[in-house]
């Protein structure tokens, strides 16, 4: 079960086009976009305040242009938002999914259902998934337990037979809490968050899951 | 109905202990530090799994002195949590918290008790505030209905006799939702968030309270 944006999609892949609309400002504009975004779904969750992360993302993309004084119409912020619906794969991430054709692969992600199934199509990751599970079910996001309870009744199995894989260490731990077998992709050599919980497994890219799953 | 960290209380007033410890880095270690803070309050929050703002300010700690590289021994540590026990209030506090001497005047905070108080009677805020509500009560953190309800319980008044005042854009939208009357403190000149609810006042610094209230 793999999360999708910063596992399978890179989220910084729109930095071309932020560059594109706002010369040398890509990587701050896609940061700031990104965290927000986070914080957004953080937010609206506790607040009980649910919008789908089509929406979200489009509202941090707002503040991000705002707090950064790029001024951004609503043409460019179409043409931002757009690039949501194909980034670019991990270039490890058809390989490594193949490596796992004995398993059941699924995704889990906070995405929209129609964001999922273009990010999907566009990386040709089509056929792959037996399931590609959005958040928006249950109108919360990660990581509230209900969101990894959804992944363990979609696929009908118990929650500890299913192995979760995120760059989000946030995530992770999440999942971790509600009792998922997880491993963390730590593609940045980041510190490990201190939320009272540890992955069972790391990996340094995609590619190294199979080892870690037989291990 | 005051916000404590960021409001009344600079929380950034520990960059001087981070620079002592660690030259040159405390403006660094001060904003990772709080950014980390918040981002545990609302993922302990949602995945149901709290702990009081003491534990998170230093689990917070422990990440931003990893993340930023900086070799944090437990004595280092408990110096630095210590500063969050005599943060300074912000200048115009003692003034602005006079001029309204004719309202009923609360707190409202993320903190634990034991840290609102410290923090309170190191600033010389002794006195001044009928009610120190904490979201320990209710055992999960702003921007959570609960804890705005908790507030109107504790004071036995409808949520829109209540105004509430914070620095934190995020914290008053959370108010709005659930009801209160909102003054957003807007010392930074940051951009409102974009949460679908705005504040009904805006003000520069505290030192604009009493006139906003009136207006």
């Amino acid at each position: 079960m793999f999360d999708a944006y910063g596992t399978l999609f890179d989220v910084h892949s729109v930095i071309s086009i932020c560059n594109q609309k706002f010369p040398g400002r890509g990587p701050a504009l896609s940061q700031a976009w990104r965290l927000k975004q986070l914080e957004y779904t953080w937010l609206r969750s506790l607040m009980g305040r649910y919008e789908d992360f089509w929406k979200v993302t489009e509202s941090a993309l707002v503040f991000a242009c705002k707090a950064l004084d790029l001024p951004c119409p609503l043409e460019t912020r179409a043409e931002l938002m757009e690039a949501y619906l194909h980034l670019q794969p991990y270039p490890e991430v058809p390989q490594a999914l193949a490596a796992l054709s004995n398993y059941t692969r699924a995704i889990l992600s906070n995405g929209s259902p129609r964001m999922l199934q273009a990010a999907v199509e566009s990386a040709g990751l089509h056929g792959i998934f037996s399931h590609v599970i959005s958040v928006d079910e249950v109108k919360i996001y990660k990581p509230s337990p209900r969101v990894y309870q959804l992944a363990s009744q979609k696929l009908g199995v118990a929650a500890a037979a299913i192995g979760f894989v995120s760059s989000n260490c946030w995530d992770i731990i999440g999942a971790k809490s509600f009792g998922l077998w997880t491993c963390w992709v730590n593609r940045g050599r980041a510190p490990q968050d201190e939320l009272g919980f540890a992955p069972d497994a790391l990996a340094g890219s995609l590619a190294d899951l199979a080892g870690a799953l037989k291990a």
